[in-house]
């Protein structure tokens, strides 16, 4: 029996408890394998409180200094990988404050004044998430910069746009990447909000009703580059809100990339044939020689899924729970590493495929030349001709239906058949068809003439520098 | 067969087809019921277009005054409930370019220049979502109202504070109240980003590849009051993700609201006995007559499933779909309505119960006499005698065991006693475990402390003014 | 106020009220407009506790009869859509008890001698849940047979086999229609094992506790034909499991949709071109004239969504709750409506669109000869005359990259250029990659070679045999 | 640039790659450290597979020998965790197929013959889901037996029974644990049914058409146990409902887990204090020495947002994807795995929690005295003597007011009291409010009267025995 249970906490949580728990149970409650992560958030967080305490004088200058060099010199140790985790250290907390009361002794114990794990926790959280926020935001910029670049390199290739994916008129390829780029820009700004959120300092919340003791919030806040503290205890030791922004953020941007990704799929097939995969970011098959799958564009699609349930799960757990801290806020680490981790690893992948895809720009031209696209500016002409929009829409109905049977396309129509379907149809009537200035044609704001392509393109890249500002400005803190 | 078949559609499509779709196939695909609600942003939208298109001189004078007065006859017709439908509206847009054509002839149907179903729809979306958003702010506002005046109506009721629902420090009613109040009012900033998400002008984008015709779309912007136009016609008739961030925004408000209902569930219950609910907030069983239900803060609670539901649907629809649009985004409208109503329902219904609650104070007050919640308190004064915390933590623990083990409180316990457990407890002991002083003691911004909670309310009533302000000049326009 | 207030309900409740609740309140809390689908369930149900109180001599044989004939003339009015709700009718079983006691007087009351609420809307949704699980369980059964009815008559037909969605190795259409065959063949099953989780009395369970009266609950289980009765009283008013497991049935078969969807609006598009849609299953654009979209396929994908946000919803509403029946629960119905009327309905959709589609064989076959899907039996031609795999598959694949750099297929490679490549290549090389050989070849059980999907069409078809005399078994009572 | 880039993937893929994949995406793409649990299936399955293969002469006897001795070899290592994984092994299969052909050469590469990474993988993780269902289901079987024994231990224990958590009528503790054993009882069928669903053998597959080599896949099937072999090749390799099931079973145990645990949280909580947890299964508070938190209890509760998203995640990948396999379909396992191992860990541990808790005898009797629960049979009694019951629910709804507002219960009330509320009451009215005799009056089938409850718990252990014998039958082979 002695095997199973742990005197340890008898100690921890003092003369109320007389059996110990079991070490399945204890290991059950254990976090450390997740939280390790905030090592780094849980230190810098000491130190901050650690100096304000000296400066408010709860603590003595020599306690503060002790602790600040114990802390520094784990933080080291973990650092080079030498740091040594007990069998009983529940969290990351716990092993640091351990190892901490090991190496200076009774002064360790002081940095523990005026803060309970509940704060401590929820700070080290808050610190993390402004930096994940930051990640995902860089990655999102990485990502949108190739879009840029890759609808910069190819300007002028033309193919089909798609609604209901049927062919339906013909777009330039800068156009079609620049909509993922005003996706991601608006997946940037939720992060920003994301961060924004986590940007508040909850140290002094204490368990759940602040403290007696006389602390300087707005210190610890400044040292830690908080932007503001919170306004009340309870809700800040029980507030996940900022980590279902940053969830949520993770989920709309893993919705955008399983719409990119589809398309990559799609446009590798070889009926559609209009980008090969670099073979860095393709597969083969052990038993199909001729195999060359798309395999990342469909994993990143695939991690969709863990994300979205990575935001099911937290949602779950906050659900009708009663204030201020209840333990099953314990489980709100693990989803929100796994959606970040994966945000940032799938953006990275998707951003190499496409940075890398070869562009067939003639199969995509093909492509645009079929499936009947010119037929609203066929029906335009007409108008323009002065028949009313739904007997010209009719008319070249039925020049569709006739050239599908006949396995012809609208290009391939002269002057002469037109004007057999309907005298409206002049010797002009064939350029009306050409792909290139139907594309041309198009240059309303956000259209997707070459001209307001280009238009659209100058906007983005100076989207990028101020976002790119932007986060340099955090970053440098 | 005859009836079961739609020879309409062929007009409306054109020469392309040959056969009419079945009647079971077009109720399934149609979406009046649903989206018959947005019948006023359609109209507004319209009247937009058209004179921007007569000043662009696209359409005649004439020919706008005519669609203008036709469109708003058909307001007034609908507003009235005289409105008839056609049993081939497929959909609110169809409903009324019938309606107009009919009323109007030939110019109706000029109406549609330049613009498609695709771009028309998602406009009067973003026209709709802008609403929606507004709606739930203002709804928060009043809740939030309702906690301070609460808040204020209690000040000074003590009652326990809980971790693990487990009785942990006394605190202020009001601080527990306000606790909730900044969770709203972070909801209310979700509802004014959602806001800012939907504030985009997409007119102009047709079909998906923007339009030959010289629009302006910015004018259309600026009569419709939206604050920018979108960058990208494929991304604007395919973007859902303001409709996400509405639904994300009613998920966790919800999420919260069950939080608080929980707690009204829990405060009602035989065995808390914290508050009374108005007879006008519970219900009464048929079988038991002794029952009065808090059937109202059970709903609300339940209700937050149907919202979680309602994220994950429209998360699901738009994973995937290649661009632009695809027929899977028309069921975008049923599930953002859906959360929207049920936010907006759910805060009133909540609202009305905190206002009316009777709270029981004298129960409050002896709940927080139990539990030992002066434990804390107790080892801090031993700590200021000089003992090391976790000795007095030690200490205390081992008075609490005794106190339970005798069916006592700590508040009973005479200095003589205090004074066998350790030395150090002298005659001002007994003071240090008084409730009110202990809540007062907490002082630190945030805390619970009465003074503390004095300058939260002030806060909080001063975060009311800039918030309702913001959403005044909104609605101003 | 007296507008907004309800006296009713003091009435209702008794003597335990003394306010009254809101009008807007009470609207929140109604559940008619939901439940007002299970009517036929609840005059069922009550006619067998009727029955057996009589029986049981709880109450007369007169005021049963007086009951009986009372429920009757409701719901023949209910039927003949005669039956006027009040406004005060909360739910459906409030609506008809209060008209049947409008009808016989007292006698009505005595209808709800030993039963609650509780336990009546529970056996209401039970007997509800077993028929709209047979209605889903049909619906798959016409599914299932016109992808049988397909599979025949395009036997031979060969297509290309894809993994992801590169061409991999030849199939037969048939083959690869059964394969959704077997999906919605254990759809079927899981709505099986939902109607056995409903198929349960729970009737007797009164509001929690069972009753006092000396109810014969076997008796009201085999009158309304369910095979066993609950077995804790706790458990049967708060047990929503059988409606998840319906709900989680339908999840699951929405996803099978979406997949068959997906392919449909696949092969349906200019590049695939496998099939042609029945105008009856398209439609087209108002603005292209050249559209005929597969909007059906991607509705029916899309309300994947929906589906899958019922279940969530259902999970969500169910967490926590203590026993026994908690308000919330009423959140039950709409959800499971939406998710069962849902399936039915893109069942029925897509059962249409496979009859009705046009088949290219043409487009089928070409696309088969595309892609070197013949690779692997090249390889394993070269590995029949003696070449260990690994080289083989290294031969072909430098083939492979030959062919695609020229632009040629493998089929095009004379055995003279094989020859070249390898000295294994024999003059009966050419013969490996004949497209219909490849197909024919692969005869082990569940493979795509012609014998072994006559074999699975025939077990198919007996599986189709077996299923729809268990359901006949079970609609026949 | 050599570091990153991986030459040994050319080899695997042959002659078709010119490229390398880079480091971060082989990192990326890879599934070791996900899928090294199911290494034992893997191994279990290729012996199978080369024992068939020699039996049908596909390969030698030799050859299988040293196969089959091989991957013995490898088991043996694997198990003593000596097994050296290498960089490029990016699952847990071409990990064993690696060392395999390191050990014996060119053999190693025979066991491929006939299957492919597809039909294997699915092959193994349908091995898997089978002992992975027998596992939950015996982790239930312990739960259930707890709920047993600790419903005997404590049979005659009344407690007040709730509906929305106010106190409604007294009942059983016995009876209100067996509830939960009826919710865990519905859970082992569904493991059950998971487990049937995973039974179906779908090697012989191969890539997705089957194969060309004359395999015996029943003689496989027998060898591993399975049941049946799957009809067809292209389900066979994308099938994941088998997976679904087993995690829609793992969530709905959450969801009564949540439940039991929401249960446990609110009796260890002071206000109600009918349990005390065992010291084992509580922890405490470093800052707040009184604190014994049911922290266990509320992990539990909180495991079930993990759960449902896993749920979630699996659902969503499989939305839309197109036949047969897509790498999508990877991201199936980690959340199966985590489902499963969390639901095992959170029935471990809420078994130990329950069977090790103190019951509080006294303090649910004095609960079951309050909240005026004898209301129900109070009104019975009038009824009893020829009193409509809306006048008796009447009467006793005003009694109930009147002591609420006297601070009484109803049992204080004296037979002349009665008398004076209505004359109906006669000198043996109090003895209908006695709470024992309340809870003994409810003898309906499923009700809580001692006696009915005897029964219950003897149709428990039948079904106890019954479950124990079916998955012993199943573990016996």
């Amino acid at each position: 029996m002695a095997d199973n249970t742990n005197q340890e906490h008898k100690a921890l949580w003092g003369g109320r408890f007389e059996g110990h728990p079991e070490r399945f149970t204890q290991e059950f409650g254990a976090s450390l394998d997740v939280d390790k992560r905030i090592w780094e958030d849980d230190i810098v967080g000491s130190i901050a409180h650690s100096h304000m305490l000296a400066k408010q004088h709860v603590i003595s200058e020599e306690d503060m200094e002790a602790i600040v060099a114990g802390l520094k010199r784990i933080a080291g140790s973990i650092e080079r990988g030498e740091f040594v985790y007990d069998v009983d250290d529940e969290d990351i907390h716990m092993a640091i404050e351990r190892a901490l009361t090991e190496q200076i002794g009774e002064a360790g114990g002081r940095l523990h004044t005026g803060r309970s794990r509940n704060d401590q926790v929820a700070t080290d959280m808050h610190h993390c998430a402004r930096r994940m926020a930051c990640s995902c935001a860089r990655s999102l910029l990485e990502m949108r910069q190739t879009l840029i670049d890759v609808a910069e390199a190819n300007f002028g290739v033309v193919m089909p746009g798609y609604t209901h994916l049927q062919k339906a008129q013909p777009v330039l390829l800068s156009h079609h990447l620049l909509a993922y780029y005003w996706m991601f820009s608006r997946d940037f700004k939720r992060f920003m909000d994301a961060y924004d959120a986590a940007d508040e300092l909850v140290l002094g919340s204490a368990a759940l009703a602040g403290t007696t003791y006389p602390l300087d919030r707005t210190a610890v806040a400044d040292e830690l580059g908080f932007s503001r503290i919170s306004e009340n205890s309870l809700d800040a030791v029980s507030n996940r809100d900022y980590l279902l922004d940053l969830v949520y953020a993770c989920a709309v941007t893993s919705m955008h990339l399983s719409r990119l990704c589809e398309e990559i799929v799609l446009w590798s097939s070889d009926e559609f044939g209009f980008i090969r995969l670099d073979d860095a970011y393709s597969t083969g098959s052990s038993i199909m020689p001729q195999k060359k799958n798309p395999d990342f564009a469909e994993l990143v699609r695939g991690k969709t899924g863990r994300v979205y349930g990575d935001l099911v799960g937290l949602l779950t757990v906050m659900k009708s729970l009663p204030l201020a801290y209840d333990k099953d806020m314990q489980e709100d680490k693990e989803g929100v590493f796994d959606a970040v981790d994966t945000v940032c690893d799938c953006l990275r992948c998707t951003e190499g495929m496409v940075r890398t895809m070869h562009v067939c720009e003639d199969r995509m031209r093909a492509g645009a030349q079929g499936g009947f696209m010119a037929a609203t500016d066929l029906a335009d002409y007409l108008v323009g001709k002065g028949m009313p929009f739904r007997q010209a829409h009719e008319v070249v109905g039925e020049l569709v239906l006739k050239c599908e049977k006949e396995g012809r396309t609208l290009q391939s129509l002269s002057a002469e058949e037109l004007g057999r379907q309907a005298p409206e149809f002049g010797s002009d009537a064939p350029a009306a068809v050409d792909i290139d200035a139907i594309v041309a044609r198009r240059n309303t704001a956000g259209g997707t003439g070459h001209e307001a392509v280009r238009k659209q393109l100058a906007r983005a890249r100076e989207r990028q520098e101020d976002d790119r500002r932007s986060l340099d400005a955090i970053d440098a803190g």
